[in-house]
């Protein structure tokens, strides 16, 4: 079969074998697969410290139809496929936190053959049925839903409440439309003025960061949806004491403190006390908890989220996810494919085997 | 001005004085008001034991338009208001907590005439700006919607819950509808096909009450907008252990315990004991309190919700408002109105002045 597959740099290897999962999963043809940022930091390298045994098929955003499976009851049915698939029988697992079970492999991400290839394969646990409603462009988008789905899943966002989302990318645009349907006072902070009309168009306040006013009032909730060290810094800034800051998406840098509590040059350590990057893995984040605490304020990371309320959003025309897709390429142009979803600003591309 | 009153009956007023608030208050010209279950309630005696003092001016849902107020900028701005008037000054409001205020009165309903007239009169901390793009129609609706809203403000209802909604009356339409915005797993379940309708073409399962399986898998949250006591005894019987049943509306009768909780014969007090019905004020409810410890169920009370958030779900067009609207009849024939909104399975009947 074809498959993006990433070593040390990203191929398209169109004779791949493929995947013989055992006898409790499905093997799935992939209908329509999306590019995540996460497929792209592994391609930047991210991930490079849990190398895959073999070559690693990235893509774990997809909609499929099962083609195998021990139960015929799926067999042919059009599926989305939770990404972690965990033992089951590890106390994590029996305390019902699979996705944090430390056995687990992840759907193209760790040890794991992902989804953008012509098949993958998954336990039937881990699957989901797509209602005939949803159209393949909306159901690749199940997978991110779910994770943004998992700020409300794991914190009460009242409908009074004032919040901010920080970044306008593909997640950010979802965790802004969750974020609406509570009711609550929002508002969403991005670079790329076109991403941000999306949200505008649907009732939510939208502000460029660079024309963020300085006298704005400190938020209930903010979410960093950015990726990057910077947005940390502005969700610090945005948040109220005692508020909550959400770290919704992973950082491959440093989060450089703000300003007002760069440490004074005598505290700084000489530059040969610093590692090079390449001994520094995963890299270090310096936040300044002692702020934290004085402020009272609640860091809350957050990653994969619930299937079935996105699939139950998608069906109910709750979140607009068509105007999300940037573009919708053959996988024989994968490779084009991963470079417009490296672009600034782009959304969501995908990726049709 | 005109204005429906009810003393031991309802009638249409013709010439009662204009309210005159006093300074920190507002006079409002009524454009526009809707009939609450409450309202007609209260023409079946439900606050008999609170008589006003003079006539009783019906009314609490409404839109207006500012016509006399201390702080000029309010003149002329169209607004909804909330309808507790609280001191702002004892302990109660000054823990926050103004709506439960014990020197309130509240509009059309306690010591303050109401909206079913020409004009009413609200302190200008109650009231809230319509934006333009939200018609007198649907901004009638503010309040109901702002009291289906207090559920989420109170309660952290999670995608993945399964939640139930009893009741297809006006209240119990925008309960569902909100609780459909979480993403839950979600049940109408009433007595009028049509009202159902509404609900089930937004994607809600829904199911009329005789037609309930025996065999429904209990729900985590139950919400009981039925106003009679055979919703909280269905609502008891659809939550599961731990569950969470939020009672939405106040009752006017009793609650009579499910059969299977029936004391038997010999513990049933002789029937001299039972006070006659006019010696009972308010109705007691006789509810299994034993049952509620064992199956360790919490029981929330619920009324008045926040106005902003129900005016920005008006805003961006989450809650289908205009299909819950029976009929708009003019305030002269406000008698018929209230005949209209107390038949069996009636929506909001509007009263336009």
């Amino acid at each position: 079969m074809r498959a993006l597959v990433y070593d040390t740099h990203l191929q398209l290897v169109p004779d791949l074998d493929l995947p013989d999962p055992p006898a409790d999963e499905a093997l799935i043809r992939v209908l329509l697969a999306g590019i995540c940022n996460t497929d792209l930091e592994i391609t930047r390298g991210y991930m490079d410290s849990h190398r895959m045994l073999g070559p690693r098929v990235l893509g774990h955003e997809f909609v499929g139809r099962v083609e195998r499976a021990p139960d015929a009851s799926w067999i042919g049915q059009r599926v989305v496929g939770e990404i972690n698939c965990s033992c089951t029988v590890c106390p994590t697992c029996l305390q019902g936190n699979a996705p944090h079970c430390p056995h687990r492999t992840t759907l193209g991400i760790d040890r794991r053959g992902g989804a953008l290839a012509d098949y993958c394969a998954l336990p039937l646990r881990n699957l989901h049925r797509v209602p005939d409603g949803i159209s393949d462009r909306h159901a690749v988008f199940v997978e991110p839903l779910a994770a943004a789905l998992e700020i409300t899943e794991r914190l009460h966002v009242r409908p009074t409440d004032r919040a901010v989302v920080i970044g306008d990318g593909k997640l950010g645009l979802l965790v802004a439309q969750v974020l609406r349907l509570t009711g609550c006072r929002l508002l969403a902070v991005g670079h790329h003025e076109r991403n941000l009309d999306i949200l505008a168009g649907q009732g939510i306040g939208v502000c460029l960061e660079e024309a963020l006013s300085p006298n704005l009032v400190p938020a209930d909730l903010v979410v960093d949806c950015t990726g990057h060290p910077g947005g940390f810094v502005l969700a610090r800034r945005l948040v109220r004491p005692r508020g909550r800051l959400v770290l919704k998406s992973t950082f491959h840098a440093d989060v450089v403190p703000p300003p007002d509590v760069v440490p004074p040059p005598d505290a700084v350590p000489p530059p040969d006390a610093v590692p090079p990057p390449d001994e520094r893995c995963p890299p270090l984040n310096p936040v300044d908890l002692t702020a934290i605490v004085v402020d009272e304020v609640s860091l809350i990371g957050s990653r994969c989220g619930p299937f079935e309320p996105a699939v139950r959003l998608l069906e109910r025309h709750l979140v607009d996810v068509e105007s999300l897709i940037e573009a919708e390429l053959p996988l024989n142009e994968g490779l084009a494919a991963f470079e417009l979803a490296a672009t600034r600003g782009a959304l969501k591309v995908l990726v049709r085997p």
